[in-house]
């Protein structure tokens, strides 16, 4: 019986891939670099049916009993036509139809998507977001992005190009962002952003990692850098709770894993300055899976397209 | 045969009531002030019921040819519920449970519902946005607010409250709003913030008609007027625009009558600032309905209701 998929999570550093089963279950994992498969897409494209196809092997598993495989990828995804329009951390990858060229290599239904979106889709199915009808998945990272879980359905937009959270503008007149607009959220609280803003606080520039180390010790000044950083979050959420109205806002990424010093501060932000009601509905939780979130939701991709 | 639909359309200053037959052909409007009724919750009720009875009556129908009655109200309404929880701008309204009360006088079944997302559901089926799966409907007026279509449905949040585009902030640290909130985009874009500017610009306060006439004969600070506003509003669009990727964006109330100096520039700027393919994605149009928006609304409320 047909009851397992193959995810794949196509980052800018590895490549994680599994074979997952029902309930999310998942069987086996792999992962190699990228970068030695940067240079070329058709490389690249080779390596991912190679390791696809040793993946099901080693879950002791044939092709027959496999539904599909589904591959995240870090930019603009054409999920209904299965072609990659744009990564921007990998170069070469400009309109390639993916989904038709792995399908023809490797004879199993492909699914491509954009990796938050698939995220999303992991947390919303079997994570944190379980039965919510209405949620944010918030990834803070080098880049920020947001999934869209919206009347129960994963909200793509027009272009499959939903959920730029990261480029909602936070001050019309803020400072130029790389996306061409001002101010974007991005530019105060993705990685780069609060990488400034340690040099300021703490006299030098320092990893999240090591602030969070010692705000744990009771360090002000690693304190005030979690402060500021928690309010920068919860005045850039305060627009999208107004207009979504949304029972939950999942946060993901690497910064989310310093929940102590983060959750209060952008709870209590976002309550005092979003409207009464739209304010009072909403939760914040951590983002349940880490390194598997992106294979889990390749499963929930693949299952829900056979419905 | 049940093909009609009373509607309702319930404003601060006047209620409007029409009959509406298929494909939202309005067959009898009628108005009455809200003022006399506006002390009293009761009489207000009481002159609704009359109201339905009498246009059902001067429209040649029966009620066995009614399948139900919309009303659109301002403010916060629980449309499963049938409750209206609060309206800013008529007193004495706090968790009515109109639905019910409604209809137990008048024995049709009555569905009620905030006004902007009745006015969206009447430009998504007969009006500007037919056929278009997702899209914003924003009205421009002493408040700024907006109905969503997404996935091809009324996107209402998780308590019906989405929409409030009015009050996603422009400036982290703009204003404070009544809201609770700071630098709120109705506080650039709305009626009283148009005043002010206008005060500023011209030298004295100005309604917004008298500038556009300005505007039409070549008054260069008419034309600067316009031109401030709307950047303001093409730069509180942007963040819509990259979140929610729309197709189209469609503008309503007073001010969308002077397209001519707004919507090129509303345009020019969204194209500007936003993420590229999202930037030119959509489009924007006015709104198709004036008067009769929230009774044809109603009319699709209602029939959408019967599915």
């Amino acid at each position: 019986m047909k009851q397992y998929v193959v995810g794949v999570d196509v980052g800018g550093t590895n490549i994680k891939l599994g074979v997952v089963g029902p309930s999310g279950l998942v069987l086996v994992r792999n992962s190699f670099a990228t970068k030695p498969f940067a240079s070329s897409r058709i490389k690249l494209i080779s390596a991912l049916a190679h390791e696809i196809e040793a993946s099901i092997i080693s879950a002791g598993l044939t092709k027959k009993q496999i539904v599909g495989v589904g591959i995240g990828l870090p930019g603009l995804v054409d999920y209904e036509k299965g072609v990659v329009r744009f990564l921007p951390n990998i170069p070469g990858w400009s309109n390639v139809h993916l989904k038709s060229i792995l399908q023809n290599k490797i004879k199993l239904s492909v699914f491509v998507d954009n990796d938050v979106k698939i995220i999303t889709l992991a947390e919303s199915t079997f994570g944190a977001g379980r039965g919510v009808k209405n949620l944010i998945c918030m990834t803070l990272g080098t880049g920020v992005g947001a999934g869209l879980i919206l009347n129960g359905q994963l909200y793509r937009g027009e272009d499959n190009a939903a959920g730029e959270l990261g480029h909602m503008p936070l001050n019309e007149h803020g400072p130029k962002c790389n996306c061409g607009g001002y101010g974007c959220f991005e530019r105060y609280v993705g990685n780069r952003a609060l990488l400034d803003l340690s040099s300021r606080v703490m006299g030098i520039p320092m990893t999240t990692e090591a602030i969070f180390a010692l705000a744990k010790k009771g360090n002000k000044k690693a304190l005030f850098f979690w402060k500021t950083a928690a309010e920068h979050i919860g005045n850039g959420l305060v627009g999208i709770v107004n207009l979504l109205n949304p029972r939950l806002i999942i946060i993901g990424g690497g910064v989310s894993h310093n929940e102590k010093f983060l959750f209060k501060t952008v709870t209590d932000t976002i309550r005092r300055r979003a409207m009464s009601l739209q304010g009072s509905a909403f939760k914040i939780k951590r983002a349940k899976f880490k390194d598997d979130a992106g294979i889990i939701g390749a499963y929930v991709l693949v299952t829900n397209a056979q419905r």
